[in-house]
């Protein structure tokens, strides 16, 4: 498989821990999302949504799957050792509402596309830099609170890293990056710490990717 | 089982569909948006990220599921017939990207959260409803080609409606609200006219509800 992507983007980071996890290789390729390059005509074909992450699969004539969490299911039903997801549906809905609260509510309304968005309405650097910490902060202590009936730890929700884990770790670097106040959400950094223990994680850090600047 | 929405929560709509699709009856606590009601201390001892919607469970303790995509998906897994999904994971994914292309990428840049936000920035309405008309017509052309690879219709992805579709009807709701252009999604339109006929999709419909206003 192919996986386009970039080093900073969290988006891609989610699958990069996810093949990881499953002891999956994958080609890497690397567009530069700031000059732009997620919108050449080339990638468009591939994703018409002009988004990273974008995995092309072997198979099946060259398809191409878009959208992270989708990806993360994929590789989860196709390889589903070791799982990212639990068995039991009830406990299943609370590993996906924790991760659409990252992946649906707070990395998009954070994410460069805004960001531009609101340089072309005239907003400064810092004025940018203020609505994702606010964004972040908001949306994370969310997460905090939804945590309270996880699984008891060192994971999210319960002895492995999941889903749920591989979407918290990039948002808390985003979160850096941006810095929002981390000082209301110590479950997450205790989680964010058992994670980055794991090589799964270490490897797919952004600063570990060959275009990392 | 108890849904908690809002007659015109795009989110909340889309579980309502799901209910009806299979064909289960739900008693409905309705919270007003707009009145931001979602933050009552009542409201977020259930969700704590003080969105809509909220399934509370009978069994299970009073379980509360949380965001509307894995609520979806916990009704799939206990209710199998009729599907929300295919049973491929090829085809699984492609459903799923396209409903998250929406949940993720376009509905939460464009929801009421984010224009208050921007709001707060300076923004008078008219501002407001182009970032949202532009957030949409942007969103809705990539679905449109998404969809190039679909089932060959009716429905987004086949013969049936699913989750592509319970999340496409109601942003296109959205998109005429806020007067974005739908000359460039004529798929989109198929599908939802095809939507429409169905007695699971009128129901739900937001002037449906007992707190349209």
């Amino acid at each position: 498989v192919i996986l386009h992507g970039y080093w900073r983007s969290t988006a891609a980071w989610r699958v990069r821990i996810a093949l990881n996890l499953k002891g999956l290789s994958a080609e890497h390729r690397f567009h530069h999302l700031r000059r732009g390059e997620q919108r050449d005509a080339g990638f468009l074909r591939l994703n018409p949504q002009g988004l990273l992450p974008a995995l092309e699969l072997d198979g099946d004539r060259g398809a191409v799957l878009t959208q992270s969490l989708a990806i993360c299911e994929y590789l989860d039903e196709t390889h589903p050792v070791p799982p990212l997801l639990p068995s039991e549906p009830l406990a299943r809905a609370r590993v996906r509402a924790f991760a659409q609260a990252i992946a649906c509510d707070i990395h998009p309304v954070q994410n460069l596309k805004v960001l531009n968005r609101l340089g072309a309405l005239g907003l400064d650097e810092e004025a940018r830099n203020a609505w994702a910490r606010e964004v972040i902060a908001e949306g994370l202590a969310a997460c905090e609170a939804l945590l309270a009936v996880g699984g008891g730890g060192p994971f999210c929700f319960g002895p492995a890293p999941g889903l749920a884990d591989l979407c918290l770790v990039p948002q808390l670097y985003n979160a850096r990056r941006f810095g929002a106040d981390l000082s209301a959400v110590p479950r997450l950094l205790r989680v964010e710490a058992a994670c980055v223990e794991l090589p799964a994680f270490q490897t797919a850090a952004p600063d570990r990717q060959p275009d990392a600047e």
